[in-house]
């Protein structure tokens, strides 16, 4: 098996032992532990990558356009700098690459210790072999080194995606997409699959919830009422699992599942569709809703997989002029066992349905989400998420999670990128973070080797294909 | 002092480090302060064996019954990755308990890693001195060893109740039960103590409230009123006061109290025999005779213990089929400051009250136990219990609690467990992530060493005596 | 550059490692990131220490007045521990000094592990060079040595002031306060701030209220309606910005605002000034002046800080017997997402604006602070605060929230304390556990050196500097 190309970089310019805990006796087991998985193919089951990237199969674009404008990560804590968003290229006024790649340069210390510049580093240095650090005077050497390095042939997505062995990649998906590019895609060989993610089609307070719904409709031929748009959300989902997709995702900011009887429903859904439904009513149709997802989850096979607790578009005057996922969506305080239990109540038990539940508020890992998924077998402790999916935050989840519910009630890693390039990096990230986990357990007399090594083993490979049912 | 047997089994299987911290220095220091108190008798204040087993005195049952049937830490794991709880022996069905046994081995892996997971192994390893590992290949063998050794003389609960050096052990037992157990073991010369735990004698939305209630005033004599029904209470509890209680428990969802007038208390008391009561009256109920239980406690000295914040039973399916404590308890966000605060402001002043806190929502650790704790004479922090009963949760509490309310402020260990023969596998885990603790604080300059030696040996006999009143 | 006297000492009697990682690699990289900052200058932005003890500088009372009776983290431990506030000189009752010194001595161990303790055993070794351990048996001595070291020259406070290095020491004021204390030692070349403590003006539930917003509108002659109450608290912030300030700090219990429309705030403020608002409208007036406050630090410059999430005088008996700041403030749950989301649709894009979030709700760390101040170019998170200013708590706010906002979005540490001498015990345990995280990092790989001593070095001086605008 020959080294790939971003290990092979990593040994020149990176600390071999990154992220591997600080006593070297444990560190030493981890390292063989982390050894094991290092190169083991990437199995990425959740994830924002579009399927048109790869289909297009187009070299990257500039520097800046590749690590800063599109990565909210990035701009949100230069933007914190004081930096307007405008000044790196978001919103309507154009900006000179180069010039938003200097302006990262200069504040290229505000990221010290962030997982974003953990991953920008590793990016530059493991996956494109830069081995000059960027600072204010060497911004332009960088920016020009990684522009060369983008049009050196290997450097397209597709030769990437063999070159980080990508075994599984999973996208996220409006319900009314073609899903062209994944049959392309499969077609040729790359298992690109399809994720169903309806939540503009399922929340009143969305926007364009009307105008949506009435698409959906359209495009199924369903009639204007609950059945047919429950129809309308079946028939798109099996379009889905026709082209391969094996989840359905769905961001709520309150986990909360409502089961109401059919002319409750349908009245309810009249209501929201008139505009007349007030925000009790509206919450409640997005409960009921969530309830029916799961419902289809257990007939159609998808694995649900819920992304709770997230104000989005915090600051308004940000959305208006930049649009949304641009950095100020903030947590809330989340908690899953009352809100959730309706679903769990009527599906919970149910060998079908896979319900895998992710966080972002870290509270909810020992008190629910564990004894959640340590009883009930259709629930799953979801992998860090957005803010904690970072080395320390990690070792937080399994601490947290694992003395209820092992290791083998979780997802597995899902790097949730937009960022094709930090692919690599992130589940690196994870399997030193899990291998440093495992060594500790193995340190304190908790695990044997032989043990240990499984689950590492486990951890990149079955456990993900467990949840998601690859 | 003879080296007790389950402490000369653990030398030969298992790491005599196990969960000391990974640093070897300070792990130094941690092996030094564990081995003062390793084999110091054990004081187990709170949990749930009952007193019929010591008042039998019967040789224990078969593996599976032991380890597993009626453990639901280890059924809930089982059953979330997908055995039915009546493949465990669990409802009506009869299953042979080798098959059960061999169902556990073939999942063990699933248990690397968790409290229970290493419950077990040390209760068969260092309590049973089985040296055969657990594997799907060694099941039948290590169940025969297992079923041998249970059989052998000694092994009887009275003889393991010497050989594991209980000092006191309390059980939990309704408030109509005659304690003639209690009698018979005390007349024996066995400290075993029953505690008080009114619950489902206090709660209108429990099973069978009204005919429980009315049990109560039948057993006592007393009249249908609300002081007839404090009267009764009363007197049961001078009932377990004579019989060797030192405290009363109390299960709640929310640590709320209320402080009624005694008018308003009556008609309430009316309305929720009656049923006429809605939801927000029997919480009112509830929260006043939490107050109520307080003021007792303040009159007769029973310490108060309150375990809260779990939704019990959250699968009716399963509670219909299995009945409760089946694995399906999952926390809820709890919060004690304003909840408890009428309680507080009537008697936390009061030397006679001790009032100590559980959680399993870690966040009230350092948030607000052991701010209370740090103030009120009568509070104390409750040591981590049911899901944070494991090594690394135990040292997250002791991390939070520490700093502002010292060692003192807390409750000592409490197993809490129906698990015989985990009781001292669970001291044992305690006095190893204590020590541990202990060792960081040295090993950071905070703590003398004679200091900690007198926090190690405070820990496993002054602090738990002090808090329940031994 | 002479070693100060209070570093000296610490040579002699204290561990020179004290608080850093038990790891000796790790460890030894904090030695040295903690040895460029030990000495460093303290910048005080925020603390409790009220200007008169500078301005008369007058030598300090005897050891009790100065270690126990005016600190609440330690009469609370004492008064936890049976000890009545009354016997610790609190109260009417006088109570011999050295008696209460005796008591301290006697309870001396509770104290191992807490961070009062740290703090107290700091300032007796290495501020004021103190050698005999505190027990009960050195009490006397103990008493009778701090006693004629506070009497030796160079132990008043404005000589502790220069030997502690203070760069810049800011108040905690009424804002009526005259500030002839701070001119007085501004003219002296201390630079020792007011700060702009507005709550007992902005809350209805405040004790006197009606009659304190009376004193201000007379005091400005302001009319009394709601732009003459505006003016009023604007005439005062400017007189403290005429006077040195730069911040304004902010008590409350939930972090709420509310944005009103000028007819309406009007009436509110009629209907809190009669005594006819109920609750909510309090709420609503306390929520809409944090709003007013956050414009007014818009206008006039003043860094804004808000400590929210603490129920101030939980116990209603104790309150009336000893005052307030008496041991029980006790934390609830907070939250700012929500709350605070009016504030920053307003003023949050502002860089008028600096927001410092300070919480004792640790939960909201990684879930709200972090991903706030990584957006907001207005805020920062605030360092740990009251219960979590300890060095493990410290410990856990770098860890949570610097994968989210790096080191350059937060305070900068704020020692917030009324013990003058604890000054630079304080702000040393906060460069000790700053370069212990710091060394983590660089050992795990994620911080090269010099990147981590640049932090280290900004992390007393550029990070504070900027955060309150010194």
């Amino acid at each position: 098996m020959s080294e790939p190309q971003h290990a092979r970089a990593a040994a020149c310019t990176r600390d071999a032992d990154r992220l591997l805990p600080t006593d070297p006796q444990t560190r030493a087991i981890a390292r063989d532990l982390y050894a094991r998985v290092a190169d083991a193919p990437i199995i990425s089951p959740h994830g924002h990558v579009p399927a048109s990237l790869l289909a297009k199969d187009e070299p990257f674009g500039d520097p800046a356009e590749l690590f800063v404008v599109h990565d909210h990560y990035v701009t949100r804590l230069l933007h914190a700098a004081g930096l307007p968003l405008s000044d790196l290229g978001l919103g309507a006024r154009a900006v000179e690459p180069r010039e938003v790649w200097r302006r990262l340069a200069e504040r290229w210390h505000l990221f010290a210790g962030t997982a974003s510049g953990y991953w920008l580093d590793e990016e530059l240095s493991t996956v494109l072999g830069i081995r000059t650090p960027l600072t204010p005077a060497t911004a332009d050497a960088v920016y020009d080194a990684v522009q060369a390095r983008l049009l050196e042939p290997g450097m397209t997505p597709r030769s990437l995606f063999s070159a980080f062995r990508v075994a599984v990649l999973a996208t996220t998906d409006d319900p009314l997409d073609d899903l062209a590019d994944h049959r392309l895609l499969q077609g040729a060989g790359l298992r690109v699959l399809p994720t169903f993610r309806p939540d503009a089609y399922l929340d009143p307070d969305g926007r364009d919830f009307v105008e949506r719904v009435e698409r959906l409709l359209s495009a199924t031929g369903s009639p204007q009422t609950f059945t047919g748009y429950l129809d309308a959300l079946a028939a798109r989902r099996a379009h889905f699992v026709a082209n391969g997709a094996v989840s359905a995702d769905h961001g709520v900011l309150e986990p909360v599942a409502a089961d109401l009887d059919a002319a409750e429903a349908e009245r309810l859904f009249g209501s929201v569709l008139a505009g007349t439904a007030d925000a009790r009513q509206r919450a409640t149709f997005r409960a009921h809703m969530l309830l029916q997802m799961a419902r289809m989850s257990v007939e159609d096979g998808l694995v649900m997989t819920v992304h709770a607790g997230v104000r989005r578009n915090h600051s308004t005057a940000t959305l208006r002029s930049f649009g949304p996922d641009t950095g100020h969506d903030i947590p809330v305080p989340t908690s899953y066992t009352d809100g959730l239990r309706p679903l769990l109540e009527r599906f919970g038990l149910d060998e079908r349905l896979s319900l895998i539940l992710f966080t972002v508020d870290e509270t909810t890992f020992s008190r629910e989400l564990a004894p959640l998924a340590g009883f009930y077998p259709s629930v799953r402790a979801g992998a860090p998420w957005w803010f904690l999916d970072a080395p320390h935050a990690m070792d937080r989840y399994r601490a947290a999670v694992t003395e209820t519910a092992g290791f083998y009630r979780t997802s597995g890693f899902v790097d949730d990128t937009r960022a094709f390039l930090s692919i690599p990096v992130r589940h690196d990230t994870a399997r030193r973070a899990d291998a440093g986990y495992l060594a500790r357990l193995v340190r304190e007399g908790r695990l044997t080797l032989p043990g240990a090594e499984r689950i590492a083993d486990d951890l990149v490979d079955a456990i993900p294909r467990a949840a998601f049912r690859l």
